[in-house]
């Protein structure tokens, strides 16, 4: 099996590298043939025996998608995207990387006449305020940010070409990926992670919003577990809505504090400093607080049961099992 | 004021150009320049007093786009498109005319700088089946037609830019337009109103589905009057989920009969003749059979009450009155 990977470079897209290769196999046929495509440089996948090819390229430059589909892959994981607070901050660079690069993709795949499985990381983001307490499948995408439109309209781009049977398509809604590792991205989402990642790290993480701000939580692991998930659907278990918003922890931030103490104790806790700040507030206030998930829960997607559960799994994926306390 | 009307050749376009002639003035502000254009050569509208542009174009072609808004119109009703049986048929001129000449429109007043009122003609084709009996305004957005996702992208573009403060979009869903006048068009849903006006006029019409299909329809003179309504009003009535549901006559093809008998005697409604079609049977089957359209109600927007008035509407607008029984 031939696997294409956008946005290889991000941290979901080199932890999904890494699970593949770990695993050598997908949907029971082995990986053979990995292609790596980001904006900077990927890295070359780490004890892999099969072909390797890693390019820079932006999908929406000219030829780019073209030249990224050439060989043909079997599977695609498009998980290229400017982030949510870029692509506020960013309008044209927005409409340019997450419409203009996706379309080009799917273009792309129609005018090579063949019929790949595309895994498209959206985002619960495509959700507007106000919200029901917890939002059903059914409910409507009024997005309040220019990401979480551009996920919009590619989520009805890729269910289209997928209905015209030009590729088989699935997008999964990711909630907020906390812990994310490494230094802050431009997300309006970071702090989520920062408050638990910086604590356990012996630094400093500033709060911007209030402790009951509620959102939805998955960890790394859980949402790669979902892309892997995703691969091995069949078309006839998704029918038509193949857009499925992912299951995850709902909780407030006073939640995640409680969790990070009662994980890794009062001192750690207490190097969160409260710092609000007006344009995080205004963004996260539009997004989703809870979500059914009911679909993507009966198709067998998986989310950790309590926040709990994420900090532990970034300490031990990590931090190698070791806090600063 | 200066009002621009896309699509100014085709049946509403026509219609609204008439009624705004008419009117003289559009929310209490006397119309002064009227500039109409289409893909192919609008009429110059009779019986204007100010003045008047006519041009043919295509909103998708390099350039038009910025020519079409180049006077700064302050109301723009943006009705173009290629209608959902071509869309399906012609997947590029699909997303070229509807999802790109409406983006190069968008685009265009981005560039400009001022901030028009933009009134965007949707479609309940945006919804696919399943539905519930009768479809809520927080319903989710599942196309099962090229021309439904292309309008759905659309009406996520038109609420970005207007939350972005870009232009002031009014995206309206309209129902079936029912009795459409003059030759039939490549709309899969053209037979709605081909089993209503051939008949009246002493012809022959074709029905491809069966009685048993529901759908809502509103008249011309109906969907002319929620253009008006849009336009006058406020962002603040409004609120940022600006796509809304139109209201309609929810009956089955059955009862559409029943009122053309009622109306215009068993002689005229003898002239439907049964001659199944599967692509139309198909396309229709997901098609919304009855809708909510609550806060469009809310807000003012008014349709028929009964499948007869669409009937009588038709006799009088088109027919002057006669039916050839």
């Amino acid at each position: 099996m031939h696997i294409l990977i956008t946005g290889a470079a991000g941290m979901i897209g080199r932890k999904l590298t890494a699970r593949l290769v770990g695993d050598g196999k997908l949907n029971d046929k082995p990986i053979d043939y990995l292609t790596l495509i980001d904006v900077v440089a990927p890295e070359k996948p780490a004890g892999f025996s099969g072909k390797a090819e890693v390019s820079t390229s932006d999908l929406s430059a000219p030829g780019a998608a073209t030249r990224a589909i050439a060989a043909r892959p079997d599977m695609i994981f498009h998980l290229a995207g400017v982030v949510s607070g870029e692509a506020e901050t960013d309008f044209e660079k927005g409409y340019r990387v997450n419409l203009d690069g996706t379309r080009a993709l799917l273009e792309a795949i129609r005018a090579a006449n063949y019929r790949p499985k595309v895994i498209f990381t959206s985002s619960i983001a495509v959700f507007g305020a106000p919200f029901p307490t917890s939002i059903p499948d059914e409910f409507q995408l009024t997005p309040l940010t220019s990401y979480g439109a551009q996920k919009a309209i590619c989520e009805l781009l890729l269910a289209d070409y997928t209905r015209r049977g030009f590729l088989d398509g699935v997008g999964i809604r990711l909630p907020t990926i906390c812990v994310r590792p490494g230094k802050p991205n431009k997300a309006a989402s970071g702090f989520f992670s920062g408050i638990i990642r910086e604590p356990l790290a012996g630094q400093e993480a500033l709060l911007p919003v209030a402790e009951s701000v509620r959102h939805t939580h998955a960890s790394p692991r859980a949402a790669v577990g979902f892309l892997i998930h995703a691969a091995g659907l069949t078309h006839e278990q998704l029918g038509p809505r193949i857009n499925l918003a992912m299951p995850g922890v709902s909780c407030t931030v006073g939640e995640q504090i409680d969790a990070l103490r009662r994980v890794a104790g009062g001192k750690v806790a207490a190097r969160i400093r409260r710092a609000p700040d007006e344009l995080i507030q205004r963004i996260v206030s539009g997004w989703a607080e809870r979500i059914d998930a009911t679909r993507a829960r009966e198709l067998g997607f998986r989310a950790e049961a309590a926040f709990d559960d994420i900090v532990r799994a970034h300490i031990e994926d990590e931090l190698g099992g070791k806090i600063v306390s």
